[in-house]
């Protein structure tokens, strides 16, 4: 047992997490002033939301990402825009929020608000609004620092319609930029290692682009975004989904100088690594220039690339084809690479 | 650190947080099977909903509790009630749930089994999908066993109004049941007590009781579930919300005897507990005995009694009477009674 400090303003407690006087001071001092909108203000056990009548797109997804604060972004950050982006990748417009932090006995006030601070950023950037959240305080060593959750409401319009499902041949696959950012730059700041070029997370709130995409064209057929296991699951699981072939050109995908530096020193294929500002999209090939074009209009598409294509060959198998021509078979991330890298 | 055992079937390991194909076996084998709904099938990033043209309600919790089973109920059942309760006393019909779990590795398959049969049960029980989810694990002894984030929405008649906000005077205050169950039934299994009367926690999804109450009277202005913090803490918070003054009579509250008995064994204030199967409800004093008949016709309301009333004076002010007709002032809990009670 450590001892506890009792009344150490600057940390926080158990009571922070108590459901009484303390955790409202945390509440009021804290949540509300950063997050603040009408919804979240009341106080209530439920928010009360205006929604349109469209389809409604539901999601939710922890981070647990070690270490918190990294190269290009933090744990808040990331809640905010991996809630966003799986909202994104329906065609949903995000519009409301929840959080739910559990954080660990003795973490510092600073910190927590300098998390708050960048969950107000993103979701500014993003213009959503977190109107509901939650906050338990467990003991010291049982949690580690703080853990995030993030659930997100969006609406889709009624003529849009992005599933897993919809890849078909003919298709061409699009990357919005450089592959594996967020892995590497969680990993180095992990690891303490200083690479020559500094590598930034690419932690973003992509939906932005994807409306603009979706106001350029109704036929997008899929978007996912590649986070843990990245680009080789999320494109596993688009032909698994939509029981089609996938091919790659390892030449064609944006990885940068950097990335395959730390890759080959730490043993890593950055084909497996997680971004948290990328998408990977599926469109009919006679769209696939002209919805490049409108992406590189936005500062998150600026590197989009045409990576590959749908075939009606091999359905469930993706193959990427190397400088050389030979071709080899992509599976998802079989066991873990490595965790809490979101 | 302790020796990593590979393969072992048994236990969770960080594979099954890595976004791969473990993961997926996971999902597939375990989560899909269980909570099965075309929403949830899909394993999209985000699920579709169809919502009717209603208000929507939207909340979240985190649920730490420890142990993660206890008399009466798990984490599991607790993590669906909670969520499904904090929608219910908004007035909210509750429809869909997310779920986030954030798991230990070496955690048993088995416990894990357990508990999603258990939050299976609970849904079921409430009528509400869990239409989307997400698993992450972190490495041993960063997480104590599992932790589960909720996030639900559901839809509120137009004309229904309850809130904190709405308590008037001349309103009575009622409770549908037993105080201090819940706090009492976690907090025995943590120390290992034994008492002479079995104590099991109230846990319990009451949308059923308060969908009932709402058919009976569109009067009901306030209800809010005691949980942490407990019945004190509760009618301190709408006293605040609603800018009134509230009297209890101590001997109108209902509490068990296994309940008083321990709490003077543990030195505990009942009216502090947590409860997770009760609710407080403000409604016109002209209408407060109809409605109890109401509430007794379903089993979470049997118990149901008025316990107080909403004054003009002291606005913000809860006192108590107790049996020699003293009368003093209740505030919310300060400071942490015990950690992780839900």
């Amino acid at each position: 047992m450590q001892p506890i400090i009792c009344m150490d303003k600057n940390v926080i407690s158990l009571s922070h997490g108590s459901g009484g006087l303390i955790s409202r001071e945390l509440v009021e001092g804290l949540f509300l002033k950063r997050f603040h909108n009408n919804a979240l203000m009341d106080l209530e056990d439920a928010s009360i939301l205006n929604l349109p009548m469209e389809k409604i797109a539901f999601t939710t997804d922890s981070f647990v990402v070690n270490p918190i604060f990294f190269p290009g972004g933090d744990i808040g950050r990331l809640a905010v825009c991996g809630t966003v982006n799986d909202l994104s990748m329906m065609g949903a417009k995000p519009l409301y929020l929840s959080v739910g932090f559990i954080i660990e006995e003795g973490f510092l006030i600073e910190d927590l608000k300098k998390i708050v601070d960048s969950m107000g950023e993103a979701a500014e950037e993003a213009e959503v609004s977190i109107v509901c959240g939650d906050t338990k305080v467990v003991e010291r060593n049982a949690a580690d620092n703080i853990f995030i959750n993030t659930a997100g409401i969006g609406v889709i319009p009624e003529d849009v319609d992005i599933s897993v499902k919809n890849a078909v041949p003919g298709d061409v696959i699009i990357v919005n930029g450089n592959i594996g950012d967020h892995g590497i730059a969680v990993l180095s700041q992990r690891k303490g290692l200083h690479f020559k070029t500094y590598i930034k997370s690419d932690v973003a709130p992509l939906n932005g682009l994807t409306a603009l995409m979706i106001q350029k064209t109704r036929n997008i057929h899929t978007m996912r975004d590649p986070t843990r296991g990245g680009l080789a699951t999320t494109l596993k699981e688009i032909a698994i989904g939509s029981n089609v072939g996938i091919e790659i050109d390892e030449e064609r995908i944006p990885v940068s100088e950097g990335v395959r530096k730390a890759c080959e020193l730490l043993g890593l294929d950055w084909l497996y690594l997680a971004n948290e500002g990328k998408a990977v999209v599926v469109v009919p090939e006679e769209e696939g220039e002209q919805l490049i074009e409108t992406m590189k209009r936005h500062p998150y598409g600026e590197g989009a690339k045409i990576i590959g294509r749908v075939v009606p060959n091999s359905p469930g198998i993706v193959t990427m084809r190397n400088a050389y021509g030979v071709r080899r078979v992509i599976e998802m991330l079989a066991g873990e690479q490595y965790p809490r890298i979101c």
